[in-house]
């Protein structure tokens, strides 16, 4: 995997100021062709061995190109509101948008790698960071983003003549401390780790591209005409002929029962029973989300239905239940200009909530293999990997101590064409019955199957589905507030288990 | 200002019972037309003593109106991410956008009201907080934001008896702590704290209201027909004569000489020099921004000028000094959807830098002064009252120990041209001429003007102007860098002396 960047890679001067000028006009240009395009983002990793002119080469990119559309990231230490978030949140909160250059010093590999070299995690845990950074990254490049990862290499020797130098020039002399000194001593077990590493995440979209950190002019040159070419190649990209997207069919139940269809929809409770039951529960989850321990959790709840199913209305006996400071709403419409500008999922990780608080989604994520896929506003390979983005996502949510509870409220074509009506008569009702309402209504068929394809692709044991017969109100209200008291139960005694 | 309040106000089941439907309904549609609308925010404060129905006043606005367009926050203890930022920034960042609603549960007046109760500020600085709160809510209300304060009170006998009957229900009695107990203790300091504090934050455009807490029913007709009443009042708005906008005219200096064109702008500085000097700077600089007392503070750096008179090439010269890691470019354009839906600071507020780093803006908040004045985007009531606004937005940066450096870069008419004219033959330098350039310089005087006046109206001891004589680039460069050195070093003095 080294064995090239360790050769000794060298230019002269004189090559270098024949070719840097070039390089910087076409490097230039590219980047205001991709801000014109604005198509898609570029972010750059850089990553390696200390030493090896990661810091000098993200100020020459500055430097080359225009740095009012360059966004720099690093990420030292988490602050606290990034350690009550998964740990992805803090870069899905620094991606660059669409038409803009993002430079990540250091990413989601410092962890794993760091954490493995010292020894702090094991060969099994090690295996599942590399999954989850397999898992992110490709969702990356199929959201379009043009991911280019460059790995700084020095060999041993290039390294200690490296830190000697540095050490000698008094201008340098604070970029050599102790830790860089010890950082040297484990040098060999860094490689034995990241060699492995690299391989196993380089991918064909997202390859780690290995530079050879010891010659400064080498070094410029190669990252900037590589992080060239691959501007180029996306910016001029000609549509080629490919074979049709290759995503099978979806399975039909071939006696056409299916998941929606086979619930009981009318379901008995009266309006005493239900004044019972609601108090009931609603005390039960007003107690827990007061436990202590409820500070080490969080609560993600999703809310989809059929229009008209009722979903404000449990939203409000829920929230009925919780003090006013500890949840918050997001109601999902159109996205805004800076959410078009990211990946899909970019507008729901920016509301997943700090500990000890809900966040209440009506509607969500789920649009994109619900309206997305049946309004063909997306195309079928993208709402079909969107299932696994989807469960990834939200492994990450529940990994982290955050509980994921998920509603869909079903109702029938009778009982939405009652409910329609009724809205149309009452005044204060009135918003909440659109044009579109009635359109949705025509592609009844279509969105039920597109209801149990997403059952049954992201209903997991993490963050199962629950289905809510809806037809009658009452009942549909206490059995949101039943399933969802009893996961926030269950969390909780969980957590007390984990000690 | 309690004595109303205190009064026995009672209304009974049945009153109440006709009078919430309607309400409601009311409420429900005024939501509805202030989303349509679209065009400004309400921002409701719920303050008040402890047991005055705070709590249940916010679930009932979130139960009567549709809670997916209501934003409600609490402000706990603040995290890292805002403490390192002005005690404000964390309301900027809560803010509702235009055609929805927030809800503060507590906000900026919490801490100075408690921090007085408490005698841990004095009289002096319980002033200067009033201060600084009038100058926020003025700027919200100048911006469209229809801000509702409401004050919910009880009498100490009233307090007494809901803290009693809340302990006895056992579905209350953990609302009962003994905080509670603590706070009814400092009754009467913390009601002759409040008196005086809701007189003088009372303003014609948000005066505080008083809503007496004791009956539940009482309460929330009051606050629900009063939202409602303001809601109206602002979405049915007619035009109404008025008398002109009386902001008197700029004076113009009589014999025509201003801070501009009184600069020298050609000024010496041999290439060879140059390089010393920006050798030397360049490393002072980064010896200051390595200083472990650099992580107390943070520096917000501006930078404007004339249309190609070096903004990119300046800025580049002191990230080159600095480690990639400290330093985020913001390069201001139009503003996004999202910014649109905010006041104007908003957009800016959002980039301020944590501890130890840089923001460096390429064009900035003056932008109102300077483009938006000129060019009419606003008017002219909106960019006079601007000046006062950013005085106040940087006088908080620099009251947090966040060094504020603003520099305008001058050049000449004629060494205007001779720079757009090589632009435009340069390959690599196409994107930096643009119809605009062209069509700012045929308003080079309306500019000049709008510059003189935003220096002497803006440029003040905390946060002073460096205009720099920019026609020969080696010096304008140099000048930037020294002045930013200069005001560095000197805010780690000054962290020291402070200890």
């Amino acid at each position: 995997m080294f064995e090239s960047a360790e050769l000794e890679h060298k230019i002269d001067k004189a090559t270098y100021r024949r070719g840097e000028p070039k390089l910087r006009e076409a490097l230039l240009n590219a980047q205001y062709d991709l801000k014109v395009n604005g198509r898609f983002p570029v972010l750059i990793l850089i990553a390696g061995v200390e030493g090896a002119g990661k810091g000098e080469t993200v100020n020459l990119l500055n430097e080359w190109m225009d740095p009012r559309h360059i966004y720099t990231h690093a990420f030292p230490e988490r602050s606290d509101e990034e350690r009550e978030r998964p740990p992805l949140w803090r870069f899905w909160r620094a991606l660059p948008p669409k038409g803009r250059i993002g430079v990540f010093f250091g990413a989601w590999h410092t962890y794993p790698v760091v954490a493995r070299v010292r020894g702090e995690i094991g060969e099994a845990e090690f295996s599942q960071h590399i999954a989850e950074i397999l898992r992110f990254e490709k969702m990356l490049s199929d959201e379009g983003v043009l991911l280019l990862k460059y790995w700084f290499h020095l060999s041993r020797g290039q390294q200690k003549a490296r830190l000697k130098a540095l050490e000698r020039d008094p201008r340098t002399r604070w970029k050599v401390t102790d830790l860089e000194w010890k950082y040297f001593k484990l040098y060999k077990k860094f490689v034995r780790i990241c060699e492995p590493f690299l391989r196993r995440t380089s991918t064909g979209e997202a390859p780690w591209i290995v530079i050879p950190g010891a010659d400064p002019l080498y070094r410029a040159l190669s990252v900037g005409r590589h992080l060239l070419a691959a501007m180029r190649e996306r910016l001029d990209e000609k549509p080629v002929e490919r074979l049709p997207d290759k995503n099978p069919p979806m399975p039909e139940a071939i006696d056409r029962r299916d998941v929606i269809n086979s619930l009981e929809l009318d379901q008995p409770m009266t309006r005493d029973r239900y004044q019972k039951e609601l108090e009931k529960w609603q005390g039960r989850l007003n107690l827990a989300a007061r436990h202590p321990r409820f500070r080490r959790i969080s609560v993600v709840a999703v809310f989809e239905g059929n229009d008209a199913a009722g979903k404000g209305g449990a939203i409000r006996r829920v929230t009925q239940a919780l003090d006013a400071r500890s949840y918050f709403n997001v109601s999902v419409a159109a996205p805004t200009e800076e959410e078009r500008a990211q990946p899909y999922l970019w507008r729901f990780w920016r509301h997943i909530p700090r500990r000890g608080r809900f966040t209440i989604f009506d509607r969500s994520w789920y649009g994109r293999v619900l309206v997305e896929r049946v309004e063909g506003f997306c195309k079928e390979p993208d709402w079909m990997r969107a299932y696994k983005e989807i469960n990834d996502f939200e492994q990450a949510l529940t990994r982290h101590n955050i509980v994921v509870v998920k509603f869909w409220l079903a109702i029938s074509k009778e009982e939405q064409m009652k409910r329609f009506k009724l809205r149309e008569k009452v005044a204060f009702k009135r918003f909440k019955i659109t044009e579109e309402d009635w359109r949705n209504r025509k592609k009844w068929d279509a969105y039920e199957r597109a209801v149990c394809d997403m059952v049954d692709r992201t209903s997991t044991s993490i963050a199962p589905w629950t289905l809510v017969e809806a037809n009658n109100k009452y009942y549909a209200r206490v059995k949101v507030l039943r399933t969802l008291t009893r996961a926030v139960e269950a969390a909780l005694k969980r957590v007390k288990q984990e000690g």
